[in-house]
């Protein structure tokens, strides 16, 4: 089974594909949107690139963080923006649609909700096998929310949205 | 020139289509999305109905009432996301996308950025040239962003996006 892992955001976006069998890495990377472009136009680049992610790798199931702001709205309104446009353009290609929170992401590949972001990365490298932990770490947090889904899947009853 | 205005939202988002020659209403309403949906129907909900819009009433220019949150955040993001999809679905007709602040909009249609909804809503009912006020809230709210960008258009130098 295929899984995209997404990490939302508005400047950038991580995204993680990992093959379940064998629990190996199939491409990660960022998409980034330029800070002197229109709303809109970073929107509709967002747009175009998870259609193409999803065009290009087509995963079965795609699980994206859920966002959590405790103080900056100004800053949490373009990043809903972009993951509102994320959900979208994947549902165009699978229903199969789940997301997780911060905590579930670490508990899943730690065992720890509380663990720390080197701890985490530690983990996202450790599991897939690879020589170095994954940079940046949008593309690190996005195969960690991949791998959580992967681990999960079976376990928690409900985090399709 | 077909102007179209939307009061973005999550459950309930209003529109409003407008034709500046003779300053007349072509449509207004809203879209609803049923809160037993998951997150994802909904949005692709709001994504077919925008694009529906846009095909049916073929604005040239639309018009969007900026968000603010000063303190609900858990309200936020999921009118946050539906905005984003909104933005991305318009964008598929037309780059001529504006964003007004409430504050814009009152100013627009009574003179002051302080008004009422009332007398908001006495002055869309009042410039369309209706027998009554447009209902739900959400319709009228879209009309008067509509009406804004009308009015402004040629004043205020860039609320492009």
């Amino acid at each position: 089974m295929r899984i995209l892992g997404i990490d939302p955001g508005y400047n950038i976006i991580g995204y993680g594909v990992i093959e379940t069998e064998g629990c190996k890495v199939v491409d990660y990377g960022v998409i980034t949107t330029p800070k002197n472009m229109k709303i809109s136009e970073r929107l509709s680049t967002i747009d175009k690139a998870i259609t193409e992610l999803m065009d290009t790798f087509k995963p079965s199931q795609v699980a994206f963080e859920e966002l959590f702001f405790n103080t900056n709205t100004t800053t949490a309104i373009p990043v809903a923006e972009a993951r509102g446009v994320l959900i979208v353009g994947a549902k165009k290609f699978t229903d199969n649609l789940y997301e997780y929170t911060p905590l579930q992401i670490k508990q899943a590949l730690t065992g720890n909700g509380r663990s720390e972001k080197k701890q985490v990365q530690f983990m996202v490298k450790s599991i897939l096998g690879l020589s170095e932990v994954p940079k940046p770490d949008d593309a690190a947090d996005a195969l960690a929310v991949a791998l959580c889904h992967m681990q999960t899947n079976n376990i928690l009853s409900d985090n399709s949205m």
